[in-house]
């Protein structure tokens, strides 16, 4: 599969270190150009015409209600590991395959699932949502009375807090993008502005916040200020298109765009205004920040700004040296993400990636950078920057500020190793 | 339901005829202010705290590898007609249940599908892709080649030239939002670019088409302008993140942005450069315009500006006089959606809806106006212009043009009609 040049042909531009190309191979002809007959990875065709397979020669199957996955693509789903008790099947997670996606959209079927106390069976007609607490008017809402305010959608990544913990570590744990980074999703929810309820049951003076309450067995709760809940917070009853998932909170599901994942209540059956937090046990005992000091930051709300690289990853060897693209995914839960630099020698000099329109606020970011390995080890580093300014820390500029105590907000630039054989593995660098 | 008011309530602002109102009803503040206590559906909750349903008081289901939707959700499926012969069971439409989703996102259980022999059951591993004709190098791919090259996503709407062809006809004819108007979705698409691997294969001077044939039993099979291949065609590998779904093509769908829907050739097996069209069937005896004058236009490719009211429509009664939003998609194959304008009564006046962002050129656009029915019959339509100038024809324009022998490429304004029982059906005006 290596490309083959021949005098003529200009060589590719370089844009950093270890084989990065300039982007600029991606537009029309330049890549051609450079990578002559058989670029990447066709062969010249020799025999034609293309032998008849067996489903040419038989009607095909009938046509279904409602679409599955081809069975040959089997693998391609949620990780979820063994429950520590066999009594709490539903308590855990189920992670998203993301060196197997591509695009920034996750199938509703493989969106990742953090639940606290498994996935409740809810009847639609006999959920409600309760708005009370400092409120002029408790309101009351039945789901088909919800469906009738009007309506919002925005394309948002939801990432659990935990993603990526299993980088708090001295020393570099085995695992893939799945296993490391997989609680991390994107689709495009519809529903209520929370704003409009709210109006409508008037808030009163000295509410400050807003606590959740998911109508699983945990009542997993959270407190949400209330500015957030006025600002773009939506009460989500589509996900990609259809009704929210079980695993993702159907009927109704709160979500608090750029969030840590926990927030975005599933199962949302209650919303009480308040004048302070309620010190839930994911607010307390869970999901706050533990620094080196042994002291904790508490309500860290918004996932910071992040990347990583799905493509190459663990588990998709390269196949020989020559081109390759470098896809991943970049988001912060505080804007737009204005760009992403790609390294294949571990930081040492950067190339710009490309970046997938519509870049989103809150929402995945598709890159894609070109490069061309020589064969030789590499090790490739995603960093991106939000529209606020964040960069992505270094892993030591992580650790130095938080330690690996830590179980939450994770963010720092992540690595993978290639070694001479094309084969990738998770690397602390 | 009825919206309450009092004296002191500001009247809702007026958009245009039979109950359209401004849509800044939506920005904070004025709907609540003009719609009072218990607005739109909530009712105010006297009973606190909420009683604990079944599903808090025991253990949740189990984590899966692949989620499905709600059982509580079994009516939102395609619809399958039943095939003129049991033998042809594959072949056909299931349509999506456009009525029942929101958002702009098909989600991948639900895309739409048009079938001419069923959906082979296809071996990624044994598939190939073959280039060839009028090409300096004839190129063989295997999708671990195809999956090398540099990716693209796009999301795109798919509609069959045949959808909405229930409408020509000269008496209104029973049917709702799926059976009518279903043969129409819109996913993230993401694939190769087609340029990359033609201007790898070499396109000979005098090529001016590109035959596209598919790998099911019916070997369907379109010719292809060269300069739409050269623009923004994807050879796509992934449907809303994961691989192509078998009945859309699965492992390689050809995405022509805009295109009528037989053309975006699933099962993508041959790609023939050529100097003229081949004159396949389905551009032949099917998929051309019939005139009033018994002439046909042939090679009608993209569809053409048009829009359609998802909510409220046949099947989904209104529930009394009160505010309700009305909803729906609107999409043009020549570019971006300008402006959707929506009417109570029939086309004497309109106002302007809302669009939802994002709205991207080619993809299905979400629009959305607020609507006070009185309780009294109403004739709702929507007329789409798109980036182009395009203005949706009325259905009058259309019949003067086209007449109604047609069957496909019907763009027309479309129409529901509310009766005083709120219920929706549709009506040819």
């Amino acid at each position: 599969m290596r490309r083959q040049r021949n005098g003529k042909e200009p060589p590719l531009e370089r844009a950093a270190g270890n084989g990065m190309l300039n982007r600029r191979v991606f537009l029309e002809g330049a890549f051609v150009a450079a990578t002559g007959t058989a670029g990447v990875g066709a062969t010249t065709a020799r025999a034609e015409p293309l032998a008849v397979p067996r489903w040419m020669k038989e009607p095909g199957a009938a046509l279904t209600a409602y679409g599955q996955p081809s069975g040959f693509e089997g693998k391609v789903v949620r990780s979820v590991p063994p429950p520590p008790n066999p009594a709490t099947v539903g308590i855990g997670t189920a992670r998203t395959p993301l060196q197997l996606l591509d695009g920034m959209i996750t199938p509703n079927g493989l969106h990742f699932d953090r639940s606290h106390s498994g996935t409740p069976d809810i009847d639609p007609d006999q959920h409600r949502l309760l708005i009370h607490g400092l409120v002029k008017r408790p309101l009351l809402f039945t789901l088909e009375a919800l469906a009738r305010y009007p309506m919002e959608s925005r394309i948002a990544f939801i990432e659990c807090a935990g993603n990526s913990g299993a980088l708090n570590s001295a020393q570099a744990q085995p695992g893939n993008a799945q296993g490391i980074h997989g609680l991390l999703s994107c689709a495009e929810w519809t529903g209520v502005r929370l704003a409009t309820l709210l109006e409508e049951a008037g808030v009163e003076a000295g509410a400050q916040w807003v606590v959740a309450e998911g109508a699983d067995a945990a009542a997993m709760s959270r407190s949400v200020p209330l500015a957030k809940c006025m600002d773009d917070a939506l009460v989500c009853l589509y996900q990609n298109g259809e009704r929210v998932r079980p695993s993702n909170g159907y009927p109704i599901r709160l979500l608090l765009p750029g969030f840590e994942g926990n927030m975005n209540v599933k199962w949302l059956r209650r919303l009480k205004l308040t004048a302070a937090p309620v010190m839930a046990k994911d607010e307390t005992s869970k999901y706050t920040v533990l620094l080196p000091d042994g002291k904790a930051w508490q309500f860290v709300f918004p996932m910071e700004v992040k990347s990583i690289i799905t493509r190459p990853s663990p588990g998709l060897a390269l196949k020989g040296p020559g081109f390759y693209e470098i896809s991943g995914l970049a988001w912060s839960g505080k804007g737009r993400i204005r760009q992403v630099e790609v390294s294949a020698d571990g930081g040492k000099s950067w190339a710009s990636a490309a970046l997938q329109e519509p870049v989103l606020p809150k929402a995945l970011t598709r890159f894609r950078a070109a490069w061309e390995w020589n064969g030789g080890p590499a090790l490739l580093q995603s960093r991106a920057t939000d529209d606020t300014g964040m960069v992505q820390p270094t892993r030591a500029q992580f650790v130095a500020d938080r330690g690996l105590r830590g179980q939450y907000h994770y963010n720092a630039i992540a690595s993978w190793r290639i070694d001479e054989k094309g084969e990738a593995s998770n690397a602390l660098a």
